[in-house]
């Protein structure tokens, strides 16, 4: 298994590896004293800043396989005995790996400067209130948050913010979710590890909808729970499956996204939520609701189950991340009942708290009156952009690729043929130049079909009639087995 | 167990909390339509903020327990049937808990307004590098990483930096750690828990000295593995103590804080490093060195013991939140061979990546010209506190209150009369206006004697004398058992 780093290697990070193997490679093979190539020509060669190249050739100098002569420049350096470093004696200390680098989802992967990044979950930089990202970092850093240590639970500010996005739709009778109820996370991920980690002991078993998204499968694994699939409908899940699953597996908990399931962008009817609820209450378990697309409805808006749910079944997970800026890493779980002060525990212990200056930084940004106007200019380019790439889809892949086209999300979920071998068709797609998730990262067993998502938020529209046109004409690897 | 949020409430929590509690009980027991208390009266009668009022009446307002009659003021609410909820099913849903609130420091508390805060891990703002934070935060604010991810390993000039501070001594023979060797963390408990649950599985052991870091041994719980205590010396623990606790319980990991351990304050010895390093190689397992004071050095500087290992037997943890501010959480695990690649994966699940505002803040910081100037004045400050406090404690408490004077770091450990009741100490020190880490938080086992920690680098020294008065003037509280 090899380290995420150099499985995703960021385009910069490449340019510098290169530029140390050449430079290792000379001061390895030319004999000592013997100048390097100038930090000129290696810029040159490498499409590489100054700065890059400098870094590398420190790191050498550190090695103490080139000196530096100021003013001279930087020449091969008199051999040093180094020791081999001996890491075997680690197999035997750690046994047999848990949970492999494959766990991660190429979605996460950084995108490549010349690709076409359909593959990422992020939306672009035009779509993020960055204006407002910027301003609230500069007021930020003149608060006494730039230095303080946040209370373990969240800024209180920022809490009843969170409680009050879930309010109960019309005069409902439930009691609204109160800011107690609400502990900041960094991110949506973390809120996912800790619910699963809390509320459930290792060998339990989660139910999940298949395809689902695959960070919370793998926190799942991490918690050491069983992952225990349902079918998805049309929209949602059959709360008759549901009701089995509970029965035979003894879950306590279902995780689901039901507005917009990443990957599919599947939207739960009223009636199902209706079901799905009845059978969570009977059965004693809970919905964790992974609210994950909430500011990235198009065709109308979202009401989370949370809004509806008296008793605390409902675990409810709502991200900023996304929506306000990829480095602002701020996410709230809801919960009501003995499952809070579990879930706020499990936080604690792993991190102990959330930066202020990130909390500081969100809630100005979603209290900021241009944050109303934001989403709806947002909600416009996602439309857009999810139409246009529903149309090249359509027009490239025929009728049948797309089964229907996701109310929100940033996300489309494209069948290809039966049999393509996803793997390879996702190495050749990268070979072209774009991007893609491949359908195997999101299904908890074998997939049902040959699926890739795309990701309409990233990339510039105007490159997707070019990129589905070339996507559609690769050719399909098939899989030995006949299954995607 | 109840949630960590009303465990630590801060002062303004308090205020807002006591106003909504009398407002409530307003609402509940007044007819509809009389007019509750004015903001005026609230701000006067509570000492919170018309801020804080408005907010309580806001969230009773939306409760439907209060209405707003535009310019006339707030009223009772004509009743309105709203459901009693009920959290019975959860008792089945959970099981038993795990692990408690309980699990969590008194160190994490919250500084009250009034008290005399020595209870915290954290320096006081004057020793922080408050104006390089906040000149970082804005320059980070017109970058693209303001609304970038970052790589799931962390930013390079970031990782080459932490690699750089780990050099080796001299012209040592060690090949030195490169930035490949580096994993940039959302803070040195985030480093903790990925490690432990990384590099063990649940129900093996890990070692630890006797008394330790409080949140290593929640962290290892979490993870589900077994703490096996060893001694601590005068300062290290014996190696023949090390090498028959692996031999008994088969542990592959010993976590310590080799300098200036917390809460202790104890230094290990040359001798000491390098008997322990030769138990770690011969016995196959790794040391996850702590160095969480590296930048807390008073009477000479740290050389890590990660900067002299060949072969990847030490995972070293550093951290900034500490140094360069409580509000940026950034952290890094070095470590060699498959161990790097375990720990990555871990973190990469539970929490994807690191802001990459918060990482561009850390290095922007200590990158800067004026960062040694600060590490300097830093010193002297921490110095002059120390002795301060360490004649105080010396006057008030007697000579054998305080075993040694530590080198470094951010506390004195100082032994109260055997037999005291350290819990019931607590409540009296925070009653007399004294906040103080109790010294059962930090004993894996029984507490050996009673004792408390005191952090020197927080409250103001003019307050030292008094503090210390009162709490050597303290009626010392007896346990039935006799022991602390």
């Amino acid at each position: 298994m090899q380290p995420i780093a150099s499985i995703f290697p960021t385009p910069g990070e490449a340019a510098a590896a290169a530029i140390e193997r050449r430079l290792r490679d000379f001061a390895a093979n030319r004999p000592a004293g013997e100048r390097l190539p100038s930090t000129r020509v290696l810029v040159a060669d490498h499409a590489a800043s100054p700065l890059t190249v400098q870094r590398a050739v420190q790191r050498l100098v550190r090695e103490g396989l080139v000196e530096t002569r100021p003013g001279a420049g930087n020449y091969v350096a008199r051999r040093r005995a180094t020791q081999q470093a001996d890491f075997g004696w680690q197999t035997t200390a750690l046994g047999a790996a848990r949970n492999g680098a494959d766990g991660i989802g190429a979605a996460m992967e950084t995108d490549i400067a010349s690709a076409v990044a359909m593959h990422s979950g992020y939306p672009a930089d035009d779509l993020l209130p960055t204006r407002l990202v910027r301003a609230a970092l500069v007021r930020a850093s003149r608060t006494a948050l730039a230095v303080d240590r946040s209370p373990v639970a969240g800024l209180p500010e920022l809490r009843t913010w969170f409680a009050s996005e879930v309010a109960p739709v019309g005069s409902s009778a439930v009691v609204p979710v109160s800011p107690d109820d609400v502990i900041v996370m960094p991110g949506g991920q973390s809120a996912l590890s800790s619910i699963f980690r809390a509320l459930a002991n290792p060998g339990d078993a989660v139910i999940v909808e298949s395809p689902t998204y695959w960070g919370a499968m793998a926190a799942a694994r991490q918690a050491g729970l069983r992952i225990v699939p349902i079918a998805r409908g049309s929209s949602g899940p059959s709360a008759a499956d549901l009701d089995d699953a509970i029965s035979t597996s003894g879950a306590r908990l279902f995780y689901a996204q039901p507005h917009f399931a990443n990957p599919t962008g599947a939207l739960w009817t009223a009636a199902e939520r209706a079901e799905i609820m009845a059978v969570i209450r009977s059965r004693g378990v809970y919905l964790v609701e992974d609210d994950w697309a909430h500011d990235f409805a198009i065709d109308g808006d979202i009401s989370p189950l949370a809004a509806e749910d008296p008793d605390g079944h409902v675990v409810y997970i709502r991200s900023l991340t996304k929506s306000v800026s990829p480095a602002v890493r701020v996410a709230a779980v809801i919960a009501r009942g003995p499952a809070l002060a579990r879930i706020q525990v499990d936080r604690t212990v792993d991190d102990l708290y959330v930066s202020g200056i990130l909390q500081a930084v969100a809630l100005d940004v979603v209290t900021d009156p241009g944050w109303r106007g934001h989403l709806l200019r947002l909600r416009a380019g996602l439309r857009s952009r999810r139409d246009e790439l529903a149309r090249q889809v359509h027009t490239h892949f025929g009728p049948d690729a797309l089964e229907f086209v996701p109310a929100g999300g940033l996300n489309l979920w494209i069948r290809l043929p039966d049999g393509t071998d996803t793997r390879e068709y996702l190495r050749r797609s990268r070979e072209a130049g774009i991007m893609v998730s491949p359908g195997h990262d999101w299904f908890p067993a074998e997939p049902t079909g040959a699926f890739i998502r795309l990701n309409y938020a990233r990339a510039r529209p105007e490159r997707f009639a070019g990129a589905i046109g070339t996507l559609a004409g690769l050719r399909f690897p098939a899989t030995s087995t006949g299954i995607g």
